[in-house]
Formats: C-alpha cells, sequence, structure tokens
C-alpha cells in the first residue's frame, strides 16, 4: 500500500499557502471600501485551519516521495486545491453553490479560464482579483509540475525534457526547489512587465494587474464580460505578445534572463510554433478580406492576430465574438486549439512538440513500409528520439482524441446542443477557456448548462491538465498495491 | 524508376472487365423497355476500348509484382476505375457533369454511398443498377486487396494478419487468385442468400437485388431517394443480420463455408464488435424510451438496430431521419462511424482490431510509467503482438483523426455548414455514406455542394479506402527513385 501522509502533509501546507493568499483579495476589496472583504477574512480562516490540520495529522511524515506518491501528489493537488480556492465564491458574493464554485476554482487553477459566473462586470474587486491569481498560481503550479514531475513520470513523452543527473526521484525534491525559485522569479518578472506595459498602453492599474496575471498564465479569466473587448485596440497586440512568452518553454526566457537568447531563437518547437501561427493567422486574414469586410483592414490583421495567438497558446481571452468570421476561420481555431502551445509552459492541449513527433513517426513509418529492412531512426532537433518517447507521445495523442470523443459524447448526452458540446468538450480537455453554444449566458459562463455537463467538464479539465495519463495511472489496480 | 507497365497493364484489363460488366445493366435497361440502354452500350464500347489500348500498349509486362508496383496498382485502381464508372453516368441520365459522375462512381467502389444525385426514384432501372454494382464490385476488390496486399504493405498494422508462408511479393499473385476466387465465391453466396431473403420478406426482385448488392459490400447505395425507408419493417432485422455478416472478416465466412464455425465464435474481434454493436444500441433504446417518445417500442428497437449496425458496419444505409432521435443517440453515431467494422471485411474506417490493438498499448504505457524497468508484452487474442504492428496501429489512428481534422477544415473552407462539413469529412474518410447538413438535397445528395467540396470529399474516400499510408506512401520521393 502507498503511504499517503507524506502526499497529504503537503497537500496540507499548500492548502495553507493559498488561504493565506486570499488576503491579498481581502486587501483589494478593504481598501475599495467593499464591506465584501470580510468574505475573504472568513474564507481565509477555514481554509488555513482545513490546511493546518491536515498537516498537523501528518507532521512527521517522510517527504522523500516514491514515483506512485509523486503521481498521487500531482493528482491531489489539482482536485484538492480547487475545493480551497472556491470558497470565496460561495461564502461572499456571487454566493454560488459548489458545483460552479469548484468549475471556477478549477478553471481557474487548470489555467483554462471557462467561467461559471454570468456577470462579472459587477462583481467585487477582490473576487475578481482572486480569479486572477488563481490562473496566475495555476500556471505556475503547472510550469513547476511540467518541468520537474512530468518528465520523470514519462507522462506522454515528457521524458525527452529530462535534465541530465536528474533521473531518480530521491534527488527531486531538493532540487525542485531550486528550479521552483528561479521560474517564479521569471514568472513574476514577465507578469509584471505585462501589467506595466498594459498600464502604460491604457489600461486602469487593477485591470492591468487582473489582466496580465492571466495573460501570463494562459489562463483567460477576465473581470470584464466582454473578456478583452473593453481593451480593444493597441492593447491587443501587447497582450499577444504576452500570450506568445507564456506558451514558449519557460526554461528558454530563464536562459534569456541569464543572458543567453541563442536557444530560444533556435528552439525547433517555438519556431515551429511561430510558423503555424503565422500560417493561421495569414489564412485567416486572407479569408476575412477576400469576404470584403466592412472593417477596416487593421482592424482585422488585429483582431486576428489576437483571437489566434489566444486561441493557438490555449490562453482563451477574446476581444471579438469569432463565431462572426465564417466557418473557416472559426474551423483554424478549433484545430489549433487541439494543438496548443509549447511544452514546458504553461500552455496546455496535446502541444507542438508532439505534433512534430508524430509527423517524424509518420514519415518513418511511410519509409518503413516502403524499405520494411531498413532502419529510420526518428530526430528531434538533432537528437535521436527514443522509442519509449515516440510510444508515449502517440499514446498520449490516441487518449487525448480518445477522451476528447467521449467527452463530446457524454456532454451530449445531457441534452446539449452539438456545438456547446464540441467547444465544450474542447475547451475543457484543451484548457482553452471559450466556448460556444444556445445555452450558455451572454457572456459565455456555463451556469446554464446541467449539473452533470458541468462537472464533466470540470473532470475534462482536470484530466487534460494533467495530461490525462498522470490521472489515468491511478486506476490501475496494480498502482495501489504496490 | 519504377517501372509502371505491369501496373497499367493490370488496370487495362480491370478496365475492360468493368466495361464488359456494363453489358448487365444494359440488359437490365431493355428488358424494361426504356431506350436508356443504348447508353451503357455506348459506355461499355468506350471503355473496353480505353482498356484494351492500355492493356495492348502494355503488352508482354513482367507480372510479378515489387512491393513500389504493389502500392501502385493498388492506388491505381482505386483512381482510374471510378473514371471508366462514371461513363454510364454522363453519357445518358442523369447526364451529369463529370464532377459528380466522378463522385458517384468513387463513392460506389469505395463502398461509401454517398449520392451525387438528387432524384433517385425516377433513375432509369439499369442506372440503379449500376450504382448498386459498383458498390458490390468495389467491396469485393477491397476484400482481395484488405487480405492480399495490405497484410504484406504492412498498411496500419494489417502485417498482423499476414498468412504463413506468404511473406515475399514473389508469391503473392498466383496466392492471390486462389484466395479471391475462394471468397468471391462466399462474397457471390452472401449476396445471393441476401436477395433471396429480401424476397421472401417482400421486396420487388429488382429492389432486392440492387439493395443486396449494397447491403453485403457495406456499400449503402439505395435506388430510392428515402434509402432503406421504403422497407421499413421486418426487412431492417433482416438487412442488419446481413450488413453484420458483411462487416466481418471474410476468411471467418469461409472457415464457416468449409464447416467449422469455431474461429468465428472465437474470434475476438468479432466478439468486441458484436459486444459493442449491443452496448451502442442499447444506450440508444433505453435514450429513446426515457425520452417517451409516442412511437410504439418495437419500431424504436428495430429503427435503432438497423440504423446503429448500418452506421457501425459502415455501410450508411438509413431508415429513418436519425437526427430526430436527439444530439446523444447523434453523438453514439458518430463515435461507432470512427469505429467502424472488422478487418478483412468490406468495412472501413479505422475498425475493432486498431482499437484492441490501441487500448492494449494505452494499459501497457500506464503500466510502464508506474514500474518504468519491466517489460509488458502486449497480447492480442492470446499471440504477442510486435512492436511494428502497435506502432503502425497508432501511426494510422494518428493520420486518420489528423487527416479528419484537415478534411472538416477544407471542407468549412469552402464555406459549408459546420455540420455539412463535419459529417461530409466523417461520411467520407470513414466511408460511411450518410451525411447531414443544409446545403444537402432532400435525399442527401451532395450536387448542391461547392464543387471544391466534391472533390475533397472524392478525395477523402479514396485515402480513407485505402487506409491512408497506402496513398502517402506515393508521396515520398524516394518511392519513385527506387
Ligand atoms: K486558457
Ligand atoms: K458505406
Amino acid at each position: 500500500m502507498i503511504d499517503i501522509r507524506p502526499v497529504a502533509n503537503t497537500i496540507g501546507k499548500l492548502v495553507i499557502t493559498l488561504g493565506a493568499a486570499m488576503v491579498i483579495p481581502m486587501c483589494v476589496d478593504f481598501m475599495a471600501g467593499d464591506p465584501h472583504w470580510k468574505s475573504f477574512l472568513e474564507a481565509a480562516f477555514l481554509t488555513m485551519l482545513a490546511g493546518g490540520l491536515i498537516t498537523l495529522a501528518t507532521h512527521g511524515a517522510n517527504h522523500s516521495l516514491t514515483i506512485e506518491q509523486a503521481f498521487l501528489l500531482t493528482a491531489a493537488i489539482w482536485a484538492v486545491l480547487p475545493a480551497a480556492g472556491a470558497m470565496p465564491f460561495m461564502i461572499g458574493a456571487p454566493y454560488v453553490g459548489f458545483t460552479d464554485a469548484y468549475f471556477e476554482a478549477m478553471s481557474g487553477l487548470t489555467t483554462t479560464g471557462a467561467t461559471a459566473l454570468p456577470e462579472l462586470d459587477n462583481l467585487p474587486k477582490g473576487i475578481n482579483f482572486w480569479r486572477g491569481f488563481l490562473n496566475w498560481s495555476g500556471g505556475l503550479g503547472i510550469i513547476v509540475v511540467a518541468m520537474i514531475f512530468l518528465p520523470v513520470m514519462k507522462v506522454g513523452g515528457m521524458q525527452f525534457f529530462k535534465s541530465e543527473g536528474f533521473d531518480t526521484l530521491g534527488k527531486i525534491l531538493p532540487r525542485a526547489f531550486d528550479i521552483a525559485r528561479e521560474m517564479t522569479w521569471v514568472y513574476i518578472g514577465l507578469t509584471a512587465i505585462c501589467a506595466i506595459v498594459y498600464i502604460l498602453l491604457g489600461m486602469t492599474g487593477f485591470d492591468a494587474i487582473v489582466l496580465a496575471m492571466s495573460t501570463c498564465s494562459t489562463g483567460g479569466f477576465s473581470n470584464y464580460n466582454a473578456s478583452f473587448g473593453p481593451y480593444a485596440g493597441v492593447l491587443e497586440y501587447a497582450a499577444a505578445v504576452f500570450m506568445i512568452l507564456a506558451s514558449i518553454p519557460f526554461i528558454r526566457m530563464v536562459q534569456l534572463v541569464r543572458g543567453s537568447a541563442q536557444p530560444l531563437w533556435q528552439d525547433v518547437q517555438i519556431r515551429a510554433y511561430l510558423r503555424w501561427t503565422f500560417f493561421a493567422i495569414a489564412a485567416i486574414v486572407v479569408y476575412r478580406l477576400l469576404w470584403l469586410e466592412a472593417k477596416h483592414p487593421e482592424a482585422i490583421i488585429r483582431e486576428t492576430v489576437f483571437n489566434v495567438v489566444s486561441t493557438f497558446s490555449g490562453t482563451g481571452l477574446s476581444s471579438t465574438d469569432v463565431t462572426q468570421w465564417g466557418h473557416f476561420p472559426f474551423a483554424i481555431l478549433v484545430v489549433i486549439g487541439l494543438i496548443g502551445g509549447c511544452t514546458g509552459s504553461t500552455a496546455c492541449s496535446v502541444k507542438v512538440f508532439r505534433y512534430l513527433v508524430l509527423f517524424q513517426a509518420v514519415k518513418a513509418q511511410l519509409r518503413r513500409m516502403q524499405s520494411p529492412h531498413r532502419i529510420f531512426p526518428l530526430l528531434y532537433d538533432g537528437r535521436p528520439l527514443d522509442r519509449d518517447v515516440v510510444d508515449s507521445v502517440m499514446t498520449f495523442f490516441t487518449l487525448f482524441m480518445l477522451t476528447f470523443g467521449l467527452l463530446v459524447m457524454g456532454l451530449a448526452m445531457t441534452g446539449l446542443h452539438p456545438r456547446t458540446a464540441l467547444t465544450g468538450a474542447w475547451t475543457s480537455i484543451a484548457n482553452v477557456g471559450v466556448l460556444w453554444g444556445p445555452e450558455l449566458s451572454p457572456n459565455g459562463a456555463v451556469d446554464q448548462l446541467p449539473t452533470a455537463a458541468k462537472w464533466m467538464m470540470t473532470a475534462g479539465m482536470y484530466v487534460g491538465r494533467l495530461e490525462l495519463m498522470t490521472v489515468l495511472v491511478l486506476f490501475l489496480p496494480r498502482f495501489w498495491r504496490s
């Protein structure tokens, strides 16, 4: 049997941290003169109490994790922390039930950005800050986990990125704190620069902080019903730059800060990502110009850049109603959402790296069909790809598509319109954030959906964010026996 | 450089055969007193002339094929024969253009069953016979190719079914004729029994022959605008049985005829196929009964059995408007269409065998994640699965989903409604036959679609039927150099 005490102990400490963080939105509300600050005080107290009890109950646990415990910890973080993060939504305004509150917190911490709240413009400032903060801390969490845990867990081919001298779990935890610290600083720095740029280009201070947090985490929560709409204009270009930076491998930005830009420019994944982004934008711009829209060409280019980058990076902010662009642009947006940004970033979905591996595998397979007795080595960036990595990537892709199909079917089963079922499954599993359909509230919120559909989407965001296999492995009976 | 003469020689002979076959619908029209028989005479003459010229020009070519020539022959059969099969549609009624005629013949020979003709009820009998015959001969062709060529070509894991002592191409052709002969007799027998059963249960002789040909090839062409609708009733059950028989491995039926039923009952693929069919039917029946439809329960069960089996087997005949069943049943139909029947039959799509292999691979991957240093052998029906087979299956699935996505996007680009684009891509790549959307004619015909969309669907049917990789391999530059 697995000893779950070290896992529970870490979870307890993270819950305390999240509870302590509620003091910030409390101050936001207090300074705004909004009596809602008392709700945050209550939520913070209850959350820290719960976290404290868990920590105390498991005090003295051994902290060197086995591989099973690492899986369990990863799965537990994104299952338990949303419950803590949901507290403020239930205790004060908007006073939603547990289903919606947990959905909102899960959407925040998985950096999905789909909302269960139909009215955002008039929420207490603290709540909108808290939503942005959930996005932001979820993004930070995933960078740490993606960099440190997933490679050792061999999830979806991530072992390709395993650092040198890093291949036993015993060495992970101390080193993890080092990497986490360095990345946290880069992440804080990126968010701060983003907020400053937003303010310089005309945003209010509060909006800049909330939207910077949701931009740099590719989260997508906005404090406006119209998402990024109120700031349409030059700010769309600025946001596009930061969404791209947030969806390329963070290790490259750490290297950039250390003074070497070369690894960033030469990264084949980043190059492919930028190339594909360019093609998607170009195709849609040409299509929209040919359809002779009344809009000014600059507006067409600007809107397309923003919304394509937002979908491709999995951010999910929107500045206009993209369904008005026509079927072809919409199809492109769905497809790039199923690609997603780069590995090692806050981006979700299948990711560019895995597609590059898949293309290599398909090419090798075709060659092998023709010359059955020759060996064709698979290369990525000049490095040979292990069979193990290729296998993992293909399994991941298969599982991703099967889960996606299953989720569409499940959502359709609750009676949803096919468009809602399709984009709802898509936005959940790929953690994009936007969805479309007749059952949604005017701001795109899911509050009117059946409860079963909300929980399916919540589950979809969860398994999508954790790269599916991290969760599925827990269902092997032998996992619990070892 | 590849010597294309033996390929062209075989193609020439097949074109002559197809031209000679036009004599049958000519007789049908003649006996019906329809002057349209002259169109078939003209088409037969022109087709046989063209085939004869090709054959003469390449006379004396060496007939032992290299692996490259086998690929080229397979790809050429399904590209050239539709052009020959299209002749009667252009020369006489319905007098359609080349795009629609080629679409119709491609749909027939790939056993897809989507039609480009908006009015079927009043066509000359010969033309409706010809459509059924294209389905039927396409089905026969694919059984032969799937049994003999694809395993040696290692397409999509089909090498798993490679027969003993059968692993060099030199041995293929003589043996191919043996197997083809035996299978042809079983195929003819099955179609004859099907037609007799149809007549006994109340069909007219002509309808029974046309519909038996399209049932036993999982083709799906009907001589009625309402597809199988005019024969709703007990005939739906009968058709369901024959559609299932047509979508299980034909080698099992050959064994059955030889007196051993055991291989059929013990085939894990057939068992999984029947199990999943049962689940799909049960889920939809329960859903429809819970929605308290006005219809009699027997009608609900009967309709569900027929239309689920028709979609799962990739036949594509329909007896009712399934879009009226609700979103969940529709989602199930789309999913089972993406599964398809069994390998070694006339069924298309991904097929049950490949999903069974995928599930095994996912399970092994999950176990390996947890115990990185243990080896988990993959088994299928107790036999170990080679890495090579698993690789091929995963590559196939990846390619299938990518092509499907690309096709949806391409169709959307022509301005089609998303529902038409989605079901059009689905029906093409998986060779199902039915599609839905506002741009279609009342009988579901594609005649009103943009020309570009028709050609994309034609290409989709082609690569879908040829298991994608058979076609893609021709695009490797090294293929032509060898
Ligand atoms: K997002
Ligand atoms: K069909």
